[in-house]
């Protein structure tokens, strides 16, 4: 088992790191979670999370369920994977998809390289879903390698942009409560309706909460609730919290989480998750250079001029390259100084073409450092303009600055 | 007056018309409306739109108010106003803001060439800011250009994809009932916490509803409404119906709405309003040439690779360019055939810059005939790439296909 309380997240990341920890955040809930555990005589909990995915995406009004929508040619389910198995402190992650998609979520886990996930079928609900994937975690099953988690989290699969630290919160919080889960101010009015399609009455907005992901609950709780409840909760229910309340009697700590919580549901969601990724992934650029590093050269000047154009950029200059791929570099300029055979480019396409991972249109510019001096400026704002939209119309097309 | 029940959107636009009504669900509508009307002797309603836009945006994270944001350069709340201003039968729009934007709002009505808006001061609470908007439509006010109406419908300015048959259906149904609001399927179960940061209940999500805009009322009744009402509804309240409800007894029909209905409320949301403004005015493309009208040249090869690129795309070859920059097309491609001063390329320029509307970076590609032969495809790919991203940082680059 990892370490607990955590001190980040896991070295090895099969997926591209969207964005980096809120470290003093995550510093004073660990330090929390230390001193509650400790007066209360606990150890750190083993985290399991399940994800429901056997939704069929009707709302978005596309035949591809949400989950399995792509976002930069990747699954959104991928992101989702991702955001939960770089926190090194959840063990196993279980996600129930219908037999339909079984061998698609196969390829999934093995194209991104995602870690640590069991597949179970998912039920014709939500619920059913959630259940199956608790059973598997329970450890009466027979021929499952997977142990019960004393705490288990659950999430959704078009939730993306999940943070290490509000599963933190939820977790310590469901150690102490025994079930919590993230919730959000309402947006809009919640009204009751009566039969003739009338207003019955209108809810008072700040009494109430939208109830988000990821919830968390005690495993043996939760598997309680879930033994215990209805056919009429399986199916027509939608709430876990309620779940633990009505069956087991917990009330859930309810955690207020950010905005970034929120829910892929209809298409214009989609858009909005691309244009997050595509920001947080044109914050950092290398420029690959055969030059020396002492040098003044175009490169250098590039760099200057690509700080111009992009916010908070981070321009690294290096030639190891593989371990500017590990690091997430989704971002690379070419710059062919000594030689004009593009030994340096073909080194970096290789590489990227090996390392078999999502990257997400890596945008890769090979300059004639001669035209480049002539129009620097204009060459950095076309290479900006590229980074930033990520159009894969622009792909192989030569432009000249 | 104009005519009602409508046949359609009125002839001139001032902003972007961005996409088609829905003319076979207007038209059932209207019949219906015909024949509501004819049973209970009723006319055609004067109707008048009120728009609360003094809020803060403080849930978006940005200074700037959501209102007044910019996409694609224009404002949020422009799009908003030619959302109403397109619905023939919408007499007046009044637009409550603050003092402090009082003047930039101003400028936004002349820049875009909003017509029939009226401004007042906003309050410091939403519910304010609306009872200021129907003081200034109620008769009784002094040197006040504007009318009582039999309906008033209240909207959002951070509405902006609202269609005229949302609006046709709850004018109607005001009519009828007094009171009438759109309607939407809960995203997330809604809850009640206890004091204590705890669940008390859960809502079950089938028998609620979140309540949208356009609601409409008959303005005697939700103007009475607000002069009843108690300084903590006009404090703290939230929702019109509720105060139809409490002090008129109308119960407000509720009307399902479409997904367009959304509020931009977060950052993500002005994302996903950019990304459906970029898809709808990428519909249409202008392909301007001197050459003749029979003649087999490179532009109507240029037409049939285009179509390929873009999905549902309407290219229209024509020199006249007035016409078509009234029917709001916003791209432009000049493909010189006969002389090489471009003439008719800065005719296009000449005319889009005197037009000053809105013209969300429209995208003009100068080709040259005799190179664009030899890469046709390449250069139909990046023509589509650039009417689609619509990146300014490719303005004014010469990008060779």
């Amino acid at each position: 088992m990892e370490s607990w309380p955590p001190g980040g997240s896991g070295p090895a990341e099969a997926g591209p790191r969207l964005r980096g920890l809120r470290g003093a955040d995550l510093a004073a809930s660990a330090s929390l979670l230390s001193r509650a555990g400790a007066e209360a005589g606990c150890s750190a909990p083993a985290v399991a999370a399940v994800l429901p995915a056997g939704g069929s995406g009707e709302r978005m009004g596309v035949s591809t369920p949400k989950q399995f929508c792509p976002i930069l040619e990747r699954p959104l389910i991928s992101y989702t994977l991702q955001a939960l198995e770089r926190v090194s402190w959840i063990k196993d992650i279980v996600v129930a998809v219908t037999g339909e998609h079984m061998e698609a979520m196969k390829c999934i886990i093995q194209r991104y390289q995602h870690k640590g996930i069991s597949l179970v079928e998912s039920g014709v609900t939500r619920h059913r879903s959630i259940f199956n994937g608790l059973k598997a975690l329970a450890e009466d099953q027979p021929n499952c390698r997977l142990s019960k988690p004393e705490v288990v989290i659950i999430h959704d699969a078009v939730r993306p942009f999940v943070e290490e630290d509000v599963l933190l919160k939820v977790v310590t919080a469901a150690k102490e409560h025994g079930a919590a889960g993230a919730i959000r101010p309402l947006v809009s009015t919640v009204i009751s309706p009566s039969v003739d399609g009338c207003l019955d009455h209108s809810l008072e907005r700040a009494r109430h909460r939208a109830s988000e992901m990821p919830q968390a609950f005690l495993f043996d709780v939760i598997y309680e609730a879930y033994q215990q409840c209805s056919d009429y909760d399986l199916e027509f229910g939608t709430e876990c919290l309620h779940l633990a309340l009505k069956y087991c009697h917990i009330k859930a700590k309810l955690i207020e989480g950010s905005p970034d919580l929120w829910k892929v549901t209809y298409k214009r969601d989609l858009y909005a998750a691309e244009s997050i990724i595509k920001e947080r992934i044109s914050q950092q650029i290398c420029v690959v250079t055969d030059a020396k590093e002492d040098e003044e050269h175009v490169g250098h000047r590039l760099e200057e001029m690509l700080k111009n154009e992009l916010n908070h950029v981070k321009v690294t200059s290096g030639r190891d390259l593989q371990q500017i791929i590990l690091e997430k570099c989704y971002n690379f300029v070419c710059v062919n100084v000594m030689t004009s055979d593009f030994e340096e480019t073909q080194q970096l396409l290789n590489m990227l073409e090996e390392s078999n991972l999502s990257i997400l249109y890596p945008v890769v510019v090979i300059s004639d450092e001669q035209k480049l001096q002539e129009s620097l400026r204009q060459g950095a704002t076309i290479i900006a303009a590229l980074i930033k939209e990520r159009n894969s119309g622009l792909i192989g097309q030569l432009l000249v600055a």
